[in-house]
């Protein structure tokens, strides 16, 4: 029998717990996306956001929660992104041992600056080794709390408090536009915008090579596919979660989905033209906004930049094509 | 006989006009940056403002205090940068006609970006015209005002807006870095923090190969350079203003210069740990932060990030060394 799905009084609940922890991140606006669109656009920028995503928002909720035994005991969290930095951050401002799972082949970078926070970085090959099962034996035999990144409704409730400060500081909006893997943060954002702007709609936006909850959404019905290949790293996962799916089917209004070109072209819209650094993840939501064109003259719209994390050598080479 | 200096009085009434107009722009941190330095740091993102730099608040300002005849007849103004640009903006918000006058070889993105504001642009040829000779011609001839780009009380009004922001939302600091071209944006910030925090050394900083400031603050006059190679394209002035001098000599504390690798690095640890996109000119107040190093241990340093305006190529380029 699964537990009740998390709702609004979760999410305020973790904004509270968040409070002076995570950044309360700035709204950006433009007026030349303003102008093109014929609308008000209200970016959140969670890649301002401390690791430089939204995913410490969530971490840090779900870490508070711990018991004494737990935080004695530790965390452990599989990822090769930014939820492995949230974890590990968060782990060290709570003084909590934390282990993350990463593959052997993730960048460098990556690797030292989960150290850096101070992790124990258990390394796997992703071509033989399970990391959910690595991940698994590790809570079982050392006795860890097992964190995952999306479907777990403590992550869920933080993401949450994204959404729930851009209703505060701005007040309702027309549509709010999410970016969408797992479905941590829209499904988060949906209990928001149902509790705060009732008549929000809330639209996800997929990697079209990626476009799993798209397909189950229409289906009615969790479809897996296999890992897409895009360049919206932080949307590369194959199916939705047991707890975010029946939130999204409930509370999120449509879904769509975008290629990697017009990821690409608001990269480098937010490089050039509001001098942001957003990680191809990080522009789905702008890029379904575009999608929508005409349909959004007129309205307020929110729009979420989930990240900023790319290698700038990546970084450097996409805003030259 | 000169007039007399501007005051904090005219930051503050500046500070009344350019509300709700200018954005009143984000203060970022990083822990990275807090733990090299041992110090709190404070940014003040002006990269996050209209027209992506500071300069709009001057020009605003500035225009704003137009006579009804001098508003019908028009501005003019004569910059291949930011200055132009925001007088454009500006113009076009309180519906002024502008001339701009740019040099023909002016990368064409700028000259399209400007006469998108609406600004009518006269080219010059900067190797056998006198830009400063043209702009005032236009100026007697069909009756402009003619803002120059620093050296006026309005202009350095309106800039001190930003370091009066930064103190009122986060209290005194025990050092501000300010990057330094021709003296606006020091000189306005300088008049700030003696009101606001008055035990605050303000510091200014300008790139090594053009430190005609430097030089000027320590032989107690004005000296001027030849057009200085450096990529802070924002701060390639050969002599600080006959009005900005005066405050620099009486309230600034000391001014640093660095070199361009240092811009350099300040520019990809923006890009790659706070997700911004800082023009080489912006990187120089967090160049000097790092060239204090050590002094600044245990303090609560604000440091302005003057502009994000790149060319994406150059951007990329400089990202890729």
């Amino acid at each position: 029998m699964s537990n009740p799905l998390p709702t609004f009084d979760d999410v305020a609940r973790a904004a509270t717990r968040i409070k002076g922890h995570a950044h309360h991140t700035p709204v950006l606006r433009s007026s030349t996306i303003d102008q093109r669109l014929g609308a008000q656009i209200f970016f959140k920028a969670e890649n301002l956001q401390r690791i430089g995503a939204f995913k410490f928002r969530g971490a840090f909720n779900a870490l508070s929660r711990f018991s004494a035994e737990q935080r004695r005991s530790g965390v452990v969290a599989f990822s090769s992104g930014n939820h492995a930095q949230a974890i590990a951050l968060s782990a060290r401002m709570l003084n909590i041992p934390a282990t993350i799972v990463m593959p052997e082949d993730a960048p460098a970078a990556k690797i030292a600056a989960t150290r850096g926070y101070g992790a124990q970085v258990v390394l796997f090959d992703r071509y033989t080794q399970d990391r959910e099962a690595i991940g698994k034996r590790l809570a079982q035999e050392q006795g860890l709390t097992l964190i995952p990144p999306f479907d777990h409704e403590d992550v869920i409730a933080g993401q949450g408090t994204a959404a729930m400060e851009l209703f505060e500081d701005h007040g309702a909006f027309d549509r709010l536009f999410v970016c969408l893997g797992g479905g941590g943060l829209i499904s988060g954002s949906a209990l928001a915008a149902k509790a705060l702007a009732p008549d929000c709609e809330v639209i996800g936006v997929e990697p079209l090579a990626g476009n799993d909850v798209q397909q189950s959404f229409y289906q009615g019905k969790i479809v897996s596919i296999p890992t897409p290949k895009t360049l919206a790293d932080g949307a590369q996962t194959q199916a939705a979660g047991q707890i975010t799916f029946p939130i999204i089917q409930r509370d999120v209004s449509q879904i769509l989905a975008v290629t990697d070109q017009e990821l690409v072209r608001c990269m480098r819209f937010f490089a050039e033209r509001m001098k942001i650094v957003v990680e191809p993840t990080g522009c789905l939501g702008l890029a379904g906004a575009l999608q929508m064109g005409e349909a959004l003259k007129g309205q307020r719209i929110g729009v979420i930049i989930s990240g900023g994390n790319i290698d700038l050598p990546k970084f450097a080479e996409l805003l030259s094509r």
